[in-house]
């Protein structure tokens, strides 16, 4: 296959990013492997930024207006990378212009915002898919894969663990500092990811009971948090995190995962490697193939796949606007 | 010194132990190796086995009725090793006869009867001294040794994992079957000690939220739990336990600890090993003297020898009954 020819015979579909910033770059990096999709123009309000940007992805054309990029450019979908603050403001310029929605989590700083989101794109009749690669990482594949054939037997416990060190000292998150100034940070930004990964191995929550504090004083927002919740199937969920223990850089996975059973338990490392356990006997490691490139086990490309697919197809995704208001 | 000569100079305490159960067996084996005290007899309804229990372990002299021992005896303390809906008449039998209790946790099956229990005594004038050896355990002296030197720094929270595999199957428990019949297990009779070892290590508790499950479908009470507290210093703390889903038979100290700050962190692995980090530096091992004698690093002559000292004395121990309706 060459670049520029999709799988399902139909042209490529148009995309404009919006937002050039340290996640975009894995976004861009992953539609130049989907050949079902092409990126015509990236736009970001930063004089400059979007042109690096275009030319280091091979984009064609960059605008520092998104209004100006949507117009002249009547793009198929608009895939959103910037902060949850300018997600609704967006999402209405994309709607009102008829255009799909790809927008990068957490959806909005408060609730209802969120929900204009989808309402609003409702109301247009257009997409909004909401870009949640968590659940799209190969191990919790895996890992679900094996509850599925019922290797932990019946399921009570879904536990994950959250150690990072990058959130230390006067100068957190070397990555993203804009971190330090969000009002709500561990759950909003960072824990969200695993709520959504729960919902994808567990089925729908029924509580959350969840405790925040602020170890670095430096932050606005919290980066401790212990989160307690129900499964409406009865199994009992844990996640405990925290950006200040843990190693730095990173371990590629982020979190800890252990799935117990009657019968027998999955457990996943920060290193994303799946160990299993028939009760009695020893551990054995479960190896499984996960892909060396792209980021996180290649979960990006993996997730605008399945979106875009989705999109082409007319068919729900795993993440529609709607159903991540769940999350 | 020499077996009976204590190191205060006061004759031993005369003690008289009831219940020669389980538990039992480790309390005896401690009170050999205390010269403050000397058991003078043991009593058990059982017919057989309080005498099968003082040939064992030396104790001059057996009864079947409680309150005969005590009668004939008139001993200094009475030391409590029965099953808990037992204990509140057995501590009215000692104080209305002026002898002064050690009483195996947990209290009482409920509020009202650990209430009667500490009032009972304080109004007869005796004291009322919990057995709680967990906290009495070596790695978590050492812990908060390291925690007290500054080695966390600020610590912000303390988490506890529990997991055996000794609560499984048709016939859970082995060491203690009664476990498959009491209505309220593993808060009650497991994780109650380590709520109390969580007060040793960071003070009282200012909230506590609980979630509990069955998982093992013979059983009564409960197996799974997770439990979410605040400390009145703001610490969080967390405790994740069952007896599904860990090693059979157990590690010796069953849980494993986390104590993290901003600073550094202590961990403690499930055979009481101790670990420790500074941020930015690989984790070392943290070798500590373990005594390879007795029960769990010998935590139950530890916490008996506190006992009795602090009876002699006349001064509080860490697990006064009043004291110990917190926990």
């Amino acid at each position: 296959m060459t670049v520029g020819e999709s799988r399902d015979a139909m042209p490529p579909s148009r995309g404009v990013m919006i937002g050039a910033g340290y996640f975009a770059q894995f976004q861009a990096e992953g539609w130049n492997r989907i050949p079902e999709a092409q990126i015509v123009a990236v736009a970001d309000a930063l004089p400059g930024k979007a042109r690096a940007f275009a030319d280091k992805y091979g984009i064609p054309r960059a605008y520092t207006s998104a209004e100006e990029a949507l117009d002249r450019e009547r793009p198929d979908f608009v895939d959103i990378a910037t902060r949850p603050e300018s997600h609704l403001p967006l999402v209405r310029a994309a709607a009102a212009r008829g255009m799909h929605v790809i927008c990068q989590k957490p959806m909005a700083p408060t609730w209802n915002e969120s929900v204009a989101m989808v309402e609003t794109c409702e109301a247009a009749g257009v997409r909004l898919l909401m870009h949640e690669n968590w659940r799209w990482q190969p191990w919790y594949r895996e890992a679900r894969r094996l509850m599925g054939q019922g290797h932990c037997g019946r399921v009570f416990q879904i536990s994950a663990r959250w150690r990072t060190g990058d959130g230390r000292g006067e100068k957190p998150y070397p990555n993203q500092p804009y971190f330090k100034e969000m009002p709500l940070l561990l759950v909003y930004e960072t824990l969200v990811h695993l709520l959504d990964t729960f919902r994808f191995l567990g089925g729908e929550l029924a509580s959350v009971y969840c405790l925040n504090r602020r170890v670095n004083p430096v932050l606005a927002g919290e980066d401790q948090s212990l989160i307690a919740v129900t499964f409406r199937s009865g199994v009992l969920g844990l996640i405990d995190g925290n950006r200040i223990s843990g190693p730095m850089p990173p371990p590629v996975a982020m979190n800890t995962l252990a799935i117990e059973g009657d019968a027998g338990m999955v457990r996943m490392t920060a290193e994303g490697e799946l160990f299993v356990t028939q009760y009695g006997e020893p551990e054995r490691p479960h190896p499984f193939p996960i892909p060396r490139e792209g980021y996180k086990g290649d979960s990006v490309r993996a997730t605008q796949q399945h979106l875009i697919e989705s999109l082409r197809r007319g068919q729900p995704s795993e993440s529609d606007g709607r159903d991540y208001l769940k999350t």
